[in-house]
């Protein structure tokens, strides 16, 4: 497959070409150039080659990994030259109407309705059949996968709170209000009423049973990588541990990049890695259940589930080229 | 006054060494050494005087800062020989049956019902008065002061969800599994069912009028120092964001060390200071009130609260020696 | 005395305001704010009272902590309105051609000539009088004070090189390259020919006795404040690590903030304090000498420093307001 | 291939499961366990399948990772069973004479005669005919880099001043002192003088020409990963930089880890992969040559630079299974 890379000068656009030049399914990669000359990244070993936005419509698929309101615009046009196409942003997750509540009105709501939702996990067969993938946000690839099993099952009464926090990459680059100086030894709270993510959270809930709402409370981690969520919820009933992790393994049996562990996660375990980490919960004394997951925002939160995406729409083992062990220390 | 600190080898304790040294109220401080030489801490200027135990029965006033355990079995003796003493371990925090729940049998527990809780913010009068004072846990500084205005006005009506992260520094030293190349660039709860400080946060919330559980979810995070409380509750009845902060606002006004703050509060602006940094938030999405409080650890967590709860027992103004402003960047 | 302090927004400047409201010689103190609403920083208590340019002129003394090129504008109205300055940039503190070469013409040469260099530990006495002082450099300051006694003692043949790191604050801030994401995790050397303090340090060694070149090798640490220079020459003849530790005890003998001890110095111990830590060693394999010096770049290599000479200027006891002790952990 | 790995509980012997799980040259892969159950890392996928210490000698190839001392008493006998062997420690790095006199007597003198010194760079043909191989250590590795080809040209007079930095990971594990809250926020040197890297930098300069001392200045950064090494010397004669850049390149040319480039390297860069980066600058002030070389302790500093011997010594692609991107940011 011959695949392009479009915002290769964002964090998860050079997370792409890191894991795409290994690829074994990838014949050709480039990485689109706008104007001026693309960015030169120090972690890769060399320059990735490069194309124009107009050469690019001869790869066979690209990936967009610019900012919310950019893949709307142009991927109707790689669509119609039969570039199959893989966001990673914000704009073709939601409903057009909801869409439009969050981020404004929508330049081609026309894709809405053909994108598929790019969650591996959730619907394999419908990705694999797609041209037109959205990938999900990193907060809630972390906060679906923790919560899909006992949604399904019936097991959330409600008052789900989420505390969650990531590492400063989600918030991207060339910020100065991300300067090193100010977010080392710190740890704060961010957006803790009307996050963006919220809709897209709840819609997958919803898609799983649970329609109630979330209560979603990001914090900035100072580390550069690294999302953990943190969720606790009221049980229909009251539930054992046991029963549980039953639960939760069995709907993740046969999944290569989620581990139910008994242990609780830690975000550095999935450092690099698409593995999301996850364990369970079952307090008698507030009578809540506690649900923990790990993952990396830049692989399984972005760049990473876009390749395991990618994989399933080229007939690819799902977890070609994408690695499963995390660094430590 | 005369002055030793016990267990000054730990980092409260060497923090206390810290504060005490430029106090304008102390006009001799020893640290106790016990066997082996006094550690010699990098940070201070010099090393402090010090003294053996039996010498320190000249002080004034003892601080206690070993581990819990430590006081019971000596505080008897310097308060029998006249010296005050301010434990800041969980010796003298808990009734005498909550104690030996949670840590085992208490050594003396004929002197658990004199102390005196040195929570300044809750009880100036106890402890000017006190010869014993047990200082308030870390995380129970933060989440005692986040939700006493609320508790008090009747406005909690339940699921009281807490999640709260720490610096490494309040774990203590010598401990290789704190060891900066798995900690850096990580992040993990721990001890999210039966944390320790649980029964003394709900003892505090049940003498302000709330008397529900808590749901207490503690954190590990990547840096030394900082605790955020980020919290959340079901009000009693739908609150207003400029209500909530009349409440504190009004509950607050005249202490030194709190600040209600419209931005939500992080940790590095308390580095080093002996304050406590506050805000709310009625979210109308969830229908849940939310809390956030950020604080030093060894500060207002422990030495500094220690020092407060010292110049009230002295009659000195409440703010000698400690500072207000944080270290930043 | 009355204060001002110019370019409060940036770090030093915030430090300076830090250090300066609870100075006990001061009794106003004014953050000058221009145009725009001075930034309220979050680690002070309170936001400092504010004035214009203008209304500064009624201070007794202002600091000037801008860019280089700021304060050679407006040190000269300031001086004739009667009000003593200390600049914390590089404007006064080098010869008149010197300045010209590394960073372009100056504004006010006249003003050049009139200023003193205000190193404490270099020139009590010439301070004391001044009514202009150029604070040094924060590399400038640890290199200097590590070489001074050897300089003098006529120990240095040569080869003298300068290894040294800082923290990012001493970058300043809205810097959208100095983000955490890049620089947490990452040591790098920059600007290792050429660097702009390399006259002032040649210049305060010439002073001393010592006229050879060095070679400056600064990088960047992945956190927010500490400088250590890790510095060696090839001594003049062999000398004995007790001639050496000897030698510069007797010089610093009586200093308030430099102290020379037998353990290799490090950051942390110094951070938040006006400190430096010095300590020798004689390489018998190499035949070289090593020095070590660690400050706190925002301190002791900057506010600190300036406070110590504001101290000075007013006949202050030298460590009024100025802690010793450092944060640990 | 079946290949084990002695001691995989330390730092270096994990790095061998991450990077071997996925090697294309590799059929069965144990971690040896001895007494108790092997440690089980978070940051692996599964745990690997382990063996006890007599299975092992069913492997073909066998990595010792355990700490000096360890290998020289179990390496003959794994030899004597047709294992060939890869040792990551300095059992086998030095000549019968250096080893005792910095490490003391040596269990299997006989041994060392034999073994290969497994530096991919200076002996490919050596290494692809070894079967037992001393794998160099990680600043052995950086300053060789930086300086074999400058040493084999005959440009290095003399006052080699090395200054280097490590993440704590190259310190090992279980170490109290190492612990996050001392070490955030901290930059010290240690061993600065007799470091006992310095006999096998030493040797390996010498088999390139130059025989004169190096000053080596360790220096601890608070950080998990990454090693910096920032080198001066008094050249031969005066270089241009385009001469040094050109001796540089042509001595790399072809070499698949080693990136010689304009920019100053950083750790990071190279994070997670095989690759030393390399800098170079003539310094027109001081006169000497400045060279600089990053790379990750754990990868190319130990456990990749193993499988690098490994793959020479089993005739696969030198590059098999070693990434060459690093995790940015």
């Amino acid at each position: 497959m011959k695949v392009a890379v479009l915002g290769a000068g964002g964090y998860a656009g050079s997370e792409l070409l890191r894991l795409l030049t290994d690829h074994p399914g990838v014949s050709a990669l480039w990485a689109v150039r706008r104007g001026e000359e693309a960015r030169s990244w120090p972690q890769l070993a060399a320059a990735p080659a490069s194309c124009t936005l107009e050469e690019a419509k001869e790869a066979d698929l690209i990936f967009m990994s610019g900012p919310h309101g950019a893949a709307q615009r142009s991927a109707g046009e790689f669509l119609d030259a039969g570039v199959s196409v893989i966001d990673l942003s914000a704009d073709f997750r939601l409903p057009e109407e909801v869409y439009a509540q969050w981020y404004g009105p929508h330049a081609a709501p026309q894709l809405q309705g053909q994108a598929v939702y790019g969650f591996p996990e959730l619907d394999r067969a419908g990705i694999a059949q797609a041209r037109l993938v959205a990938n999900p946000g990193c907060y809630v690839t972390a906060v679906t996968l923790a919560l899909q099993p006992a949604a399904r099952a019936g097991w959330i009464a409600g008052e789900v709170v989420v505390s969650a926090a990531s590492g400063v990459s989600g918030a991207g680059r060339n910020r100065p209000e991300l300067s090193m100086g100010e977010l080392a030894e710190n740890f704060r709270p961010y957006a803790v009423t009307g996050h963006r993510h919220l809709p897209e959270m709840e819609r997958n809930l919803k898609a799983c049973g649970y329609s109630g709402p979330l209560l979603f409370l990001p914090h900035l981690l100072p580390m550069a990588r690294g999302i953990l969520a943190s969720i606790s919820f009221q049980p229909s009933r009251q539930l054992e541990e046991q029963e549980l992790f039953a639960l939760y393994q069995e709907a993740y049996a046969g999944e290569s990049f989620l581990r139910v562990q008994q242990e609780l996660p830690e975000t550095k375990a999935t450092l690099g890695s698409n593995r999301c980490d996850l364990s369970l919960r079952s307090d008698p004394h507030s009578g809540r259940v506690l649900v923990f997951a790990a993952l990396d925002n830049l692989v399984k939160g972005a760049a990473g589930q876009a390749i395991q995406n990618f994989n399933l729409m080229c007939g690819l083992p799902e977890t070609s080229g994408l690695p499963r062990a995390g660094l430590w220390p």
